[in-house]
């Protein structure tokens, strides 16, 4: 039994991350980052998750840095959110310069200051094809400098990162992951748009694994 | 010349920094960030060193996540800013959690945003006995995810790690840094303190370099 922070956006993976961390019997706290998300509706997710889950969970409001963050269609508000799949290169406007660091580096602090032994977040194989701080190289490097941060050590722990999306829906709904309380799109409206690339993704992974999501909000 | 953006606390080692990168022909920027630090202080001080040096400055404010950096005499308020010599034991209570990785982390951001070739910090030797995240094994893991957090490359330069603090100050007497524009006192006061380790350590790399470091303030 470790004790792990789990980064936690408020997603399907990050969701089965939280409830694979709790399964392995480790003492978990959760965080998630305001990074000035258009989709900010995935950090209330991110809450009620925590809540079920009995797992007491933290907001980091990072929007002060957010201009600093440039163009992009999640944290800025000029771009719209590409349509489409994630393969395309559109897609490409949904990368948030270095957010995974930024995310990582406030959890670790967190989990240096607790004293807890590792960090753990959601990345997997789809996410490498667009996203460069979802690469195992990118990881591996990160995890090197985490351990090396403080006199405590933390690890950066990313189980999923040899898996895909329909392997984490799986594992998941094997878990009993709540995944209709989950939140994907990257429009952030009140309901999913289904036609984003992160809803596709979503609807993909889902039937790659033949499992159902639960009544779709 | 290379776009660089320097990590710019406000005290004399990135005080020198700042002007080596712009003594060696780089296009610079600067960024401070405030994490909620006692010491507040030597903010003022980087933006006039700044703006002295014409050099846009951004301070990215992180003060939200201050209550998650635990128990420590820099961005506490219950614990004093321990007095005497850095070797003390007790100078560890000024180690904030994982701080140079988030600093860095935000810095890498806004470089990768601004297309910008490498991101400097100015860790050096005298840092290593207390800081973890000031030893050199540190710096290279960072710079490896530094390398591949994003498609665009951005390095991450720290090209005081083998120089002691008294070299630093040798450096800056001969780039001609207005020192006594700088800000190293942790307590944070309207003037230094001369106590703390910090205020001791700025006066031994003074003596050791045999420069003066202008009026003290």
């Amino acid at each position: 039994m470790e004790k792990v922070v789990v980064v936690l956006s408020g997603g399907m993976d990050s969701a089965t991350l939280l409830y694979h961390m709790i399964h392995l019997g480790h003492e978990v706290r959760a965080i998630s980052i305001n990074y000035g998300q258009r989709h900010a509706r995935e950090l209330r997710a991110a809450a009620e998750l925590s809540r079920l889950a009995k797992v007491e969970h933290v907001l980091a409001d990072l929007t002060a840095i957010t201009p600093l963050l440039g163009n992009n269609s999640l944290s800025g508000r000029e771009i719209a959110v590409p349509e489409g799949h994630y393969a395309d290169e559109t897609m490409k406007l949904t990368v948030v310069p270095n957010r995974n660091m930024i995310l990582l580096a406030v959890a670790t602090a967190w989990a240096v200051s607790l004293k807890y032994d590792a960090v753990a977040y959601g990345a997997h194989t789809g996410d490498h094809t667009i996203y460069p701080d979802c690469r195992p190289e990118f990881a591996e490097a990160l995890d090197k400098a985490v351990q090396l941060c403080d006199w405590h050590k933390v690890r950066l722990l990313r189980p999923f990162v040899d898996m895909d999306k329909g392997q984490v829906a799986k594992l998941g709904h094997s878990l009993g992951v709540p995944f209709h309380l989950t939140w994907t799109c990257y429009k952030g409206g009140e309901k999913h748009c289904g036609k984003c690339g992160s809803c596709n993704e979503r609807r993909e992974a889902f039937a790659n694994a033949g499992v159902a999501q639960g009544p779709p909000r």
